[in-house]
């Protein structure tokens, strides 16, 4: 049995094979299983990187029927049943779960990434780190006002809840954390801009919602610009149309683009490189092959399953029973995603919540997410370490992180 | 007033200047001070770098008369009282402190850096901790027995401080922390070569101790080389004469050399390329320039003062005061250093000690190291965090900063 991905999906799936008498190979291309919703706190420096990552092999150290690779699939080959490695080695196996989710799309305009880069990874968030600190570190140093200025505007592109949470981070960090720390400017002028195309932020949760968050994101100083659609990016920051928007900082949190490894399977695609599984998330004609999270695109009681960390669990849970069922002889099931609500966060003190037919937003709405990140993070030690983290920055402003390296090979990629 | 450098030396100096009616200018290339001692946890993946790194604006926020500023000195002009930086732009001081320390030497032998990173910045860390991990990834993966076998092989160069603390961590992270989490290898098989040119380890310390880190060393499973040179280093591990040693990893931890900046003041120099400053710890004709840390060589009592972070606070401390002085129109003192004593750490649970009249090691000597070290650790929380992760790696031999980034950037650098 073959898991390529270690996300919430193919760690769920290989978890589930605990105890049972199968032999998992399990392969990432990363040595760690990333916590992503709070992958914004890295980047934005307040977690470190071992907070929200744990090794995977130390996850599955004792269940002693998984193999970790640290390796990347380059191609499935589902009629010959095997997976070719980043090194031309050939893996076969009997049954294949594929996990590898999603990464950020720049809608065909992959030059921007230059200049925007995106948040799926950890080296992605330590460069957006890098940068937002960076910028003002050298608004400290600059002489011409103009420069100065346009160093301390961030444009944030895409209003989902990963643009959303920076914007509104980045606001706190301008109007809190780095208050007393600068002589020449003072970081409170600095201008956070959120930009999303449709008509308003957080377009997936209810109307209601998505007016309290813009109201939380306006009280911390965000500019909100809705219906707004980028057209450029460069150095000097961002073109709306005939607009020009100038930002020292520009982060990218608008497009999402399925993992290339599924164009490599055969099978027809939807718009977004997603596969249409089946309803017990096997591959079309291919019932010894799964996809499952991101990358799977599967609807459940009429509606599409989202894109979402509770989504690709319960998938990852239920494709290896289904594979363990088929082992067994016995038909595997449709599978049905229950919906446990979404959650947002805006800044210190407020968020958005939709649990069932609850809606709820500010102080209880972020208690609520802090409470149930905490909870959902891997290994009883990084909780502690996230909650204690979280209580010093609360009580004094601080952030944890804030250390980037500035050494000749992170300049070289300037 | 200029200081160059937030060192030990540098950070002393600027905050003897508290409360005082000057104006501080310091500059550093690096956004954090690092606790040096310690970085050998973060390249062996212990402690993660925040929990010894802190922002030098944060430690300054209060003290108002300190303006930071993220840049490297490129040169000094001691004759036109100006510092130029990395931009061409020119810094007018009344009075400077240099206290850029010491960086990795490879003896005349650059091009062994490629093959045997060494540990002087969190970005050396960072590359040590990727290159000891990636090696045991890529032994798991390996088919051939051979290539396995070497990429168990580690080898460290020179038996200083940080040498016997890497090689005696690496020997614990074999047998210890990695032991239940591979299944095709066998961690425990991995073998670390400690050489050293002199004819024993820690020559800095009484014979006697010098002993007992060997043998500390060797109960751990560290083959110790003394009176051994390295001649060459490749790809394939390195040369002692004619013997080759093979190795997947080599980590330097050999020379030292003082910082390029040295050579621009235009006075002379030591062998190792510092600047032999006045007994009040100017340089020599230049009353408005002071030299401190690793990067001066001074006498006192007799004695030269040693390369340690001790020393350069005592030293920073009592530049700062006699510029003090200066400015009052009375004389500076002469810099006297007092010995407070010198550790090191071989593994959990020994090392050695020198503490006026005594000498101790094994446990009382790690107790002792961990208490002191805590103790000067910059930062309440700083010191909090890494107690707790010292508690808990402690108790489970686990060590808490595993992760590694294997993106892209960091590929193209190998």
């Amino acid at each position: 049995m073959v898991i390529l991905g270690c996300g919430f999906g193919g760690l769920a799936a290989a978890k589930t094979f605990a105890g049972e008498d199968v032999r998992v190979t399990l392969i990432d291309r990363e040595n760690h299983h990333l916590f992503q919703p709070l992958l914004y706190q890295v980047a934005t420096a307040g977690l470190a990187s071992v907070a929200i990552a744990a090794p995977i092999r130390h996850i599955f150290r004792r269940q002693r029927n998984v193999t970790t690779l640290l390796a990347e699939a380059r191609a499935v080959d589902l009629a010959g049943k095997r997976v070719v490695l980043d090194d031309g080695a050939a893996l076969a196996y009997d049954y294949l779960i594929v996990a590898t989710g999603a990464t950020h799309s720049y809608f065909g305009h992959d030059e921007w990434a230059r200049f925007a880069p995106g948040l799926k990874t950890l080296d992605d968030a330590m460069e957006i780190r890098r940068q937002i600190l960076l910028a003002y570190e050298r608004a400290e140093r600059a002489t011409d006002p103009a420069a100065q200025r346009r160093l301390l505007d961030f444009v944030v592109v895409g209003g989902g809840a990963t643009g959303v949470e920076l914007a509104g981070t980045l606001a706190e960090i301008a109007r809190h954390t780095l208050r007393d720390e600068f002589r020449r400017i003072d970081s409170r002028t600095a201008h956070v801009t959120l930009i999303e195309a449709t008509r308003r932020v957080l377009p997936t949760y209810p109307e209601e919602l998505s007016e309290k968050a813009r109201r939380q994101l306006e009280r911390l100083g965000v500019e909100v610009r809705t219906e707004t659609r980028v057209t450029r990016i460069d150095d000097d920051g961002v073109w709306l149309g005939d607009q020009r928007l100038a930002a020292g900082t520009v982060v990218w949190a608008a497009g999402i683009a399925a993992s290339p490894l599924a164009r490599t399977l055969g099978v027809p695609l939807d718009r977004a490189g997603r596969v249409a599984v089946g309803p017990d998330l096997s591959v079309p004609d291919h019932p010894h092959a799964f996809v499952i999270g991101d990358l799977a695109t599967v609807a459940s009681g009429g509606k599409p399953v989202p894109g979402i960390a509770p989504a690709a669990k319960q998938m990852g849970r239920r494709a290896a029973r289904n594979i363990l069922a088929r082992i067994a002889g016995r038909p595997g099931r449709a599978f049905r995603y229950i919906d446990y609500g979404s959650l947002a966060t805006i800044g210190r003190n407020s968020g958005i919540a939709v649990i069932g037919p609850f809606r709820f937003w500010g102080l209880p709405a972020w208690l609520f997410w802090l409470f149930v990140h905490i909870f959902f993070l891997i290994g009883f030690r990084n909780r502690l370490m996230v909650f204690a983290d979280w209580a010093w920055s609360y009580l004094t402003f601080a952030r944890v992180a804030r250390i980037v390296m500035t050494g000749e090979s992170h300049k070289a990629s300037e």
